[in-house]
């Protein structure tokens, strides 16, 4: 049964080294599992370079050692680690100050061979091609490191609401009415009787949740049935939500929206260094202070910019987003940049209007370098203003039943934020389209298989 | 805007004490925001219960500062904390030495008459009584407690898999086929045109993923249309799923469970102290090297015990786990027990069979307290023999192409282990129905609402 190697060194060869350990091992006798990722024929010697989820690693070894051994081959070497001579030094890889002469190698899996060639820094693949083939691609170290920076994004963002005394919980896929307006819904025939929905938002879970816990978080899979395929959507992403109570003001939530996006943001650039660096890019630039103005001021300033006029357009297009992320890089050294006040009839029915001017909402998206990451605000915490809205908002009361419940009971003033992980991932690698920042996208044309090619 | 409070004494005032901070402020004003928990009028004083996220604590106000209030309105207290005399401290409050003398009240949000007492220390309703108030019930402390175990159980889930280096991924809920047996699935109509599933398992996911990161784990929602209204199921659970690769033995993968179930009960045991001791339990009694025992041995053993004989059985029926359990108890000093090779015929289409015994499973059940914890085993990792399973399981080739694909391409040998949040969670507090460890329990009867009140 078991794979460790018997060898006339004895046990220590049989326990498993991992490949970034290499480099500490020099003169030793080691084990090493993994992948063939390519294999270099020189002749007398075969180069083949050894991948497992630490790195890459160069294995020397005879001809009749490797024999028939191609890439994506699972692979035992035990081996001998070697300093590599100087000038004979690979920068490019962490553990390219060593090589290991193998001694045994044996193989476990044999791979098909493959539809293109997994060897190049980047590979070079369409889309469609790059996700038709998701279980390789994701093997490529640079397709790889995607993930991982994502993985840093959602376990940063826990850790910065933890520390801001967040309750985390876990939100319903199975809803029962829209709360949100807007996207479209996926529709469930519940037991073949009910109609139900998937869920786009845990707004509604997470307001009720307001009033249990005071200060709540989820990470968990929205789902919108849009019927467009552009590089910014996916019909499944997961979303990062929070929510809190007993603030004072709306700028609370704005305070915990951006102590958490800062957090986020330093996590990846101090755990993702090298993976910012093989994407030729860094983190986006922020101050202590993120700039924060009005839609209105965003429009003015646009318009003294441009001369273009939006000056009376609900909302920011996605030339006007793209503009005053160059006027705060340029006036405020900041990528990133609040936009607040955005009018009541483009929010949903649960936006707080702004006393002082109650055609605008004491709301915010947060923009980085020229488009929308965020969005979040002050939600009404009054039951009858809330019943109120949900009726001209043509939502079903009874539905709604349990969210309304919430605010009838007695609910704090709160607010709160949300935003997608795959969007951030893809913003922070400069990744051309979000399909890349999700592991497996579903959109109107794929469910991991293309759908043009079922039934 | 603010609802910081203005007073003689200054700015101070205004910054908020949470309620658990109120015994290291004997003889100083302070803020408190909350709920009115409970009010008990003694003529020309009235005690208010005020609760917060951090807990209860005693108001002492005239009657005419606290006019009209009643449970749940949501109010803001200025006072003065005073030290209890050493006869009146209330041993059942972690506040209890303190109480805070009220000087001004304000009234943020009115709660409606309350339908049943909120007051006792255990609700005494009915279960669709608590579901059908769920917002209102989920902030009772006991009730509110069960769900901070629950965060403890999938935070130190996480927690035991990263310090066993797994990667962490969001498996996705849309699935283009059902690749376990067994239980019902939900169907969805893809964009009013193609036919999809909701995610039973992450199972396929968390395989492909081994061939890209070796380790790996996901917290995601699983959904089952189980057409059956039992105790212990839901049609919407939270899972923990893990799984990994380069094992040498099936072992190592009860090995990881083992490691893991271990550091999620002891964590529970030191996090969540007195909410054990409120539910009057403990943490199940478990050793460092957990019994395992093969299925065949445990109905020999079950047939010697009790004489009932269901040693040609392919499965432990409930009375048999219980029975088991007992057995391990009185032998083994521990609450779990592992039980192994279940017969081939009764695993998914992807577990490996035994060499030495190849119509049983290298797989596991975990068994905890008379009943079926968590499930597990090695998997086949052979591209032909799982299609040539595929088929046999009648599964379509083509919709599970993106799995195939995995092991196509060369994958090491591998097994994980999978189990439920809500389930651990009902079996650690001894919680009679599953319904009250989901924060929002679905089931044939329920999505929020009651299904039969609409249309």
């Amino acid at each position: 049964m078991a794979h460790g190697i018997q060898n006339e060194t004895g046990l220590f060869c049989c326990m498993r080294t991992l490949i970034s350990e290499t480099i500490s091992k020099v003169g030793k006798e080691i084990l090493l599992k993994g992948w063939v990722n390519t294999r270099r024929d020189h002749g007398k010697i075969v180069f083949i370079d050894l991948r497992d989820r630490t790195g890459i690693v160069q294995i020397v070894a005879s001809p009749q050692l490797v024999e028939g051994l191609h890439s994506e081959d699972v692979i035992y070497v035990t081996g001998l680690v070697k300093a590599r001579p100087e000038k004979l030094v690979n920068p490019k890889l962490t553990t390219g100050t060593v090589e290991v002469e193998a001694k045994k190698v044996e193989l476990i899996s044999k791979s098909a061979e493959l539809p293109f060639d997994m060897g190049q820094e980047t590979l070079q693949l369409e889309l469609p091609t790059l996700l038709d083939y998701r279980p390789l691609t994701l093997r490529h170290p640079k397709v790889n490191a995607i993930f991982k920076v994502q993985e840093v994004v959602i376990d940063s963002f826990r850790k910065a609401l933890k520390s801001q005394d967040f309750f985390e919980f876990q939100s319903p896929i199975l809803i029962p009415e829209v709360a949100e307006g807007g996207a479209e819904v996926f529709k469930v025939p519940y037991f073949e009787k009910y109609q139900v929905y998937l869920s786009q938002s845990p707004q509604v879970y997470k307001q009720i949740l307001v009033g249990a816990y005071e200060r709540v978080f989820a990470v968990n899979k929205t789902l919108r049935a849009e019927p467009s395929v552009t590089t910014r959507h996916l019909a499944e992403v997961t979303t990062l939500d929070a929510e809190l109570g007993f603030i004072d003001s709306w700028l609370d939530v704005k305070e915990s929206a951006q102590r958490t996006i800062q957090f986020m943001l330093n996590a990846v650039g101090e755990q993702c260094k090298d993976i910012l660096q093989e994407f030729d890019t860094t983190i986006p630039k922020f101050t202590p202070e993120i700039p924060m103005i009005k839609l209105r001021e965003a429009q003015e300033i646009i318009f003294k910019r441009t001369g273009i006029d939006h000056r009376q357009e609900p909302d920011l297009g996605p030339e006007d987003e793209r503009e005053i992320c160059r006027w705060s890089l340029e006036e405020h050294e900041s990528d990133l940049i609040f936009i607040s006040h955005y009018p009541v009839k483009k929010r949903p029915f649960y936006t707080y209007p702004d006393p002082d001017d109650p055609e605008f909402t004491m709301s915010f998206d947060l923009l980085g370098r020229g488009t929308e990451w965020m969005t979040g605000g002050r939600r009404i915490n009054d039951y009858a203003k809330l019943l109120e809205n949900a009726k001209i908002w043509k939502l079903s009361p009874e539905r709604m039943g349990l969210y309304l419940q919430a605010f009838k009971y007695g609910m704090p003033p709160e607010g709160g934020f949300s935003f997608g992980s795959e969007r951030i991932t893809m913003h922070i690698l400069g990744l051309k389209n979000i399909r890349e920042a999700s592991l497996f996208p579903r959109d109107m044309e794929r469910v991991d298989v293309r759908l043009s090619t079922l039934k």
